[in-house]
């Protein structure tokens, strides 16, 4: 068990009718004029900005807005909410939405704190924030962790630069979670918030580690819930309970609970990076999907038995102890067969991407050379594109 | 799954040699002078205590020391700290010990955040601490969770008067958790932690709620590594991984993680409470341990397929769906079992309560008739004074 910090001190408030409270919550802290920062038309569709408005009113407190957050949040739009605030004399950042929406309000708040660093140096680790602006947040989907985690990823559209960092900064003061506010999300992003909150969990438990007998168990008492929760919201979306554990998962998934004791390096997301970076129509859980199977067996043969134990703890896989490969493949196999009853793809083939594309991504993958990923197995450039290659192969 | 608020901002420092860092962490935070707050002699004799005041005068952090605290810490210690803290201009209390040094630490940092109240009326709920002195600690025992939690339980002794009370000021700032300072802990007290930490999760898993499925899985994943990080502590002291474990479950079990959506009422915590009051040589765990059995048995009727869940999740019991009951009871008994090979007591007998007080005990649970005790099944003084008696019988 590695040394570690834990340190997530974000107050979540969890349940139906919660956002309600967003005016009152707000006025505890002494907050007098907030962004309310948001995505496309939906938060105005479905009335819930209206409702959020209605809130501050009721307080007393000033705000301004500024919505268009779309997936991929860019540098151009924290910008803007950077400058509004500075303007307008903001006092904290209030975004409502999902990961999006926070990593933009992340950034625009890191932007405020400090007036004198172009914010973009953060990102390109050529500085490092002080201070920034409080966020708080009212969560409208289940996926990114954004909620209660420390890190934000912002789309530099100058060059299409995808790029993250982790501070302390960057949890939010207060989460309202009400998982109501889900039940319109849709059966793909549903699918895609799924496998997005197990790979969270997943790329931690498949990181480097021994003796974390808390954390592995936490970590798969986690992904068996939000497979049960899974299935049933993605039957039936308005489903309390599917969608409340959803939602719950999704905050405790990236709060560094899954990974106490352990390093690791989600070697799948970078390889996810490059693929939505070159084809921003794939969502990101989709291509997490697309990639994790492949990158599992490819891995497998130098963790046998960690597959294992996610086979036999998280899918009831019966352990074969003459021929443990048998039983770490079975869970491979059945997590495959999990996101592709959600309607998630499993290959690359399903997500259209051109085979003559796979070398150019694991070049971009290992930043041109510059570097191999650090995990269960050490990837090169050689083993991420067999890794691609193996993905398009199948299906 | 019922809506709840979770806020645990504790930043937790876990692992070998973290000790050593405590006056850096302390100068970080910005603190001039410090109170160190510990126990009795172990602290001093181990040489942890020269260590803290060595990492304290390296960073030119001035303190004054207050040692003493013994098991169920007393209002007149933490009455001396806080009229120290008052005369010293002390801006923080540094706790180096288990819940009980915390404890104390933690009335004192309220009595001294509040100076025109009587520090006592929090705990009568006569009065609510406005602020508190920021505590740190420095954990030398894995049982109370008392460095991540928001409560504290001090006992007046004036009248014999054991009360606690939760609040938001109780949260530790920081928490430095060394698995190496918990080598030394007796074979007897490592037991006695195990049990708390266990029952800390039981008592919340044991409570009102349904659809708690993310909940109930992170609970059934620790007690499933308390139980094997338990028996390894217990077998062999010096065992980093056993101890770490233990630690790190500890400090989970109680920070509210393993009742998100559910409501708990403690049951056992209450009847033991009553014990330990009357018999101040009853250890705390032993005391849950000479009781669980018995109030399990008794509440198992009730709540049948909640104690079955538990007998397969938790001790891999084999499901007898013809008579569930029978599932629910061996999972009771494998709880028993495991309370007794560490040498805990699993009866009244065992430690040597007369069964003259038993009438006695149940009358003060019930404040004098003045409370139920709410839960799976509702306890009043008749359900009470059976499962005394039937703690009482066995064995």
């Amino acid at each position: 068990m590695d040394n570690f910090e834990f340190y997530a001190p974000t107050r979540m408030i969890f349940g139906k009718d919660t956002h309600l409270q967003v005016g009152k919550i707000i006025k505890e802290y002494g907050f007098k004029k907030v962004l309310v920062h948001f995505g496309g038309n939906s938060a105005k569709k479905s009335g819930l900005l209206d409702t959020v408005l209605q809130a501050l009113d009721q307080e007393g407190i000033a705000y301004v807005t500024l919505g268009g957050v779309q997936a991929n949040p860019t540098l151009s739009m924290a910008r803007q909410g950077i400058e509004l605030c500075k303007k307008e004399g903001v006092e904290m950042v209030l975004a409502v939405g999902g990961g999006s929406v926070i990593d933009s309000s992340k950034c625009i708040a890191d932007g405020v704190g400090n007036p004198d660093v172009d914010v973009w140096k953060f990102f390109t680790k050529e500085a490092v924030p002080k201070k920034a602006l409080p966020v708080g947040t009212i969560l409208t989907l289940s996926a990114s962790g954004s909620e209660m985690s420390n890190s934000c990823v912002i789309t530099n559209e100058e060059g299409g630069l995808k790029r993250g960092f982790n501070s302390v900064t960057h949890r939010p003061l207060f989460s309202i979670c009400n998982p109501e506010l889900t039940y319109t999300v849709s059966k793909f992003q549903t699918g895609c918030g799924t496998v997005d909150i197990m790979m969270h969990t997943m790329e931690r438990y498949f990181g480097l580690g021994e003796g974390t007998l808390v954390t592995d168990r936490i970590a798969e008492g986690l992904l068996k819930s939000v497979i049960e929760a899974g299935k049933i919201a993605d039957q039936e979306p308005c489903n309390y309970e599917a969608r409340a554990n959803l939602m719950w998962a999704g905050s405790l998934s990236h709060n560094d609970l899954t990974h106490a004791g352990r390093s690791f390096f989600m070697q799948v997301h970078q390889l996810e990076h490059e693929l939505s970076g070159m084809y921003p129509r794939i969502a990101h859980g989709a291509g997490l999907s697309a990639l994790w199977p492949s990158w599992a067996r490819y891995v497998c043969p130098s963790a046998v038995e960690r597959f294992a134990q996610f086979a036999v703890r998280v899918w009831n896989v019966e352990m074969d102890f003459e021929n443990p490969m048998k039983t770490a493949l079975a869970g491979i196999q059945a997590t495959e067969d999990f996101f592709a009853s959600l309607d998630m793809p499993v290959n690359l083939r399903q997500l259209e991407v051109s085979p003559d594309a796979l070398d150019e991504l694991a070049e971009k993958c290992t930043f041109f050379g510059k570097r191999t990923l650090p995990g269960l197995k050490v990837l090169g450039k050689e083993d991420i594109l067999a890794i691609y290659r193996a993905a398009m192969g199948k299906g």
